[in-house]
C-alpha cells in the first residue's frame, strides 16, 4: 500500500523554505503484532516543529534529514494488530506528516467522536490545550485579582492560557500581532485588554498602561523584545512559565538581549521553563476539567484549516509568521 | 554624646570611588522608650550595599544622599531603655555605618559570647550563612550525586554553599577570582573542583570539563560571561538560585548578553532570584543546624578584617572587586 509522507529535506538556516520539505511516494511496511494502520485526517503544525529540525541539543533528539517530519495527528484506524481498537475507530497520536501512519496501538489515544469535534483532540482538548492549564496553574499560580500577561495570546495555547487565567478571576492582558486577532481576544474571548505588539509604538509604555498594578503572572510563547518589556513591569514573587519562544526559533545567530538575571533577582521572581509531557500523568483530570469548561461555554476556541498534505509545509511556514488564529490544523481526509 | 557616621555623599556612576562616601561628627539623640544605644563591634561590608547607593527601584528603597550607609553589625549595649537588654550585652542588628547606633530593642538580635566569636553572627551564623542555607536547600534543592556550580565561590555566601552541597553528597565546582581562593576551596573547604575564571582561556571549555555530567544546580553570586558558560551546562530540570550578580552593578548601562529563555525552556530549568529576609521565620531551625555543623568541624569559614570605620568605603570597594577571600568585616572598635 502507498504512502504519502512530508519528509526534511534539509536543515533551515533562519527562516524555513518550502524546499526544506520534500514529499515523497512510499510503500507501507508490514503491520506487527499491536500495532495499528492509521488514516491520518488531521494534523497539527506547531511551532515546536522548528527546533526539532535544527541540529543543536535540546530536550528530544534532532531529526536527520530524509525523517519524516513529527507531529501529532487524528486519524481512523484502518486495520489493527491489537484487540485494543478496531477498524473505523478515531484515534489521536504522534504519526507525523503523512497520509498513513503507524504505531503500537497502546500509543494511540482513543477518541469518542460523540464527545466532540475531532479536531479539538490537537487543540484545546489536546497537547495545546494541556500546554495551556499546566503551565499556567502549575507554573503561573495566578491568584485571584492578580495581573496575568500572556504573548502569542491569539495562538492555539495562548488564547486558552488567558481564558482560563480569566476563570480564575485575573486581570488579563494579551498580546498578538493583528488588530483582528486583539479585537478576537478582548470581543470573544473575554480577556480584559490585548493589544498589537507590531503597531504599538512602545510596547512597554503600553503594558505599564494596560498592567497599573504591575505583572504578577507571565506565560511567554515568544521572547525576544515583547518579553523584555514584560521583565521591566514585573511584581515582586512573579512567576513565568516559559512554554515557546518563537521570537528566537529563525534566528541564524543568537540573539543578544538585556541580562534578565537582576530583574529576576530584585523581584524575587521565578522563571521556568516546562513541556507539557511532564504533565502526562495528569492529563486525564485536565481534560475532564477543561471539557466542563467548553461545555458550559466557558471556553471557547479556534481553528484554522489548511487542505491537503501537500500544504503542510506552508501551514507550518504561516504559524511561524503568525498567520493562524487558533490553532492551525492541516486537514489530510476527510473526516466522512 | 559625638557619633562618627559614613554617609552616601554621591550616587556612583560605575565603580565607587571614596568621595562618593563621607566621614562625619554628629551629636546621638536621646534615648527613646524601648530603644537601646549600642558601640559598634564589627561592620559587615556586603555586594548589595552597591544596590542600594543607586536610584534604581529594587526591592528596598535606595538611601538618599546624605543617609548614612547602610549594613549589619554586631556590637555591645552600652544603655537600653528596654528591660530585654542590659550594659554589656553582645547584638547583632541592622545599624548602618557608624561609631554608635541607637535601635528598638526588639530589633536586636542578643548574642552568646559563649557560643562562638562574636563576628560569626554577621558572617557563617548571621546573613551570609543563612543566605547560603536557604539559597542552596529551598531553591536549587540538591540531590546526591548531582553536580552543584557556585559562582563567588570563595565569598562569604559561596563558600558555605559549596561546603553545605558537599554535606548534602552533591559533586561541588567553585569559580574564583584568584589561585589562592581555589587553593582554600578545594584544599581546605573540601570542594571536589574549583577554577580561576580570570586565567582560564575559556571558562565554558572548562567547566564542561569539571562537570562531565552536566549542571543540576547554579548558586550564582555574579552573573555576567561566567553564568552565560553556565547555562549552556544545565542539565534537565536544572535548579538556578540568583543570589547576586556583582559582575553587573558597576555598569552604567545594562550590558547585553546572550537570550537565556531559550535554555531555559529546553532544559525545563528553574530560575530563582531570592532573598534571605524571604525565610527570617525558619531563621532559628537553620542556625542551629548550622551551628551543630560548625562544632563538629564539617563547616569551615574565614573572615577578613579591616580596621577603623573610616577604611569602611575601602572595604566596600575591596568586595566589589574581590578582596576578600571569605567575609569582610570592618573592626570599629576592640571587643574588650
Amino acid at each position: 500500500m502507498q504512502n504519502t509522507q512530508v519528509l526534511l529535506a534539509a536543515r533551515p538556516v533562519g527562516f524555513p523554505k518550502l524546499s526544506d520539505f520534500r514529499v515523497v511516494q512510499t510503500e507501507l511496511p508490514e503491520l506487527k503484532e499491536g500495532e495499528a494502520l492509521v488514516e491520518v485526517i488531521y494534523l497539527s503544525v506547531d511551532p515546536y516543529m522548528r527546533g526539532r529540525m535544527s541540529e543543536g541539543k535540546s530536550y528530544a533528539a534532532p531529526m536527520q534529514i530524509g525523517d519524516v517530519m513529527v507531529g501529532g495527528v487524528v486519524g481512523r484506524v484502518l486495520r489493527s494488530n491489537d484487540p485494543s481498537l478496531s477498524y473505523g475507530d478515531y484515534v489521536e497520536g504522534f504519526l507525523g506528516w503523512q497520509k498513513y501512519g503507524i504505531a503500537p496501538a497502546k500509543q494511540l489515544r482513543k477518541l469518542d467522536p460523540a464527545a466532540g469535534p475531532l479536531s479539538a483532540a490537537l487543540s484545546v482538548m489536546g497537547m495545546p490545550g494541556l500546554t495551556a492549564y499546566f503551565g499556567l496553574l502549575d507554573i503561573c499560580k495566578p491568584k485571584r485579582g492578580e495581573t496575568v500577561v500572556v504573548s502569542g495570546a491569539a495562538g492555539a495555547v495562548g488564547s486558552i492560557v488567558g481564558q482560563i487565567a480569566r476563570l480564575k478571576g485575573c486581570q488579563v492582558v494579551g498580546i498578538a500581532g493583528t488588530d483582528a486577532k486583539v479585537k478576537w481576544l478582548t470581543e470573544e474571548l473575554g480577556f480584559d485588554s490585548a493589544f498589537n505588539y507590531k503597531t504599538a509604538p512602545d510596547i512597554y509604555a503600553k503594558l505599564k498602561d494596560l498592567c497599573s498594578k504591575g505583572i504578577d503572572c507571565y506565560f511567554d510563547n515568544v521572547g525576544g523584545t515583547i518579553t523584555d518589556a514584560v521583565f521591566g513591569l514585573l511584581n515582586p514573587n512573579a512567576r513565568i512559565a516559559i512554554c515557546g519562544q518563537i521570537s528566537q526559533y529563525n534566528n541564524v545567530k543568537p540573539e543578544l538581549g538585556p541580562r534578565n538575571l537582576s530583574q529576576i533577582l530584585v523581584k524575587t521572581a521565578t522563571v521556568r521553563g516546562f513541556l507539557v509531557m511532564q504533565y502526562l500523568d495528569q492529563a486525564r483530570e485536565a481534560l475532564i476539567e477543561m471539557g466542563g469548561w467548553l461545555r458550559e461555554g466557558k471556553l471557547k476556541y479556534r481553528e484554522t484549516f489548511v487542505d491537503g498534505l501537500a500544504n503542510a509545509p506552508q501551514a507550518f511556514l504561516g504559524i511561524l509568521q503568525g498567520d493562524n488564529t487558533g490553532k492551525m490544523l492541516v486537514r489530510v481526509a476527510p473526516e466522512r
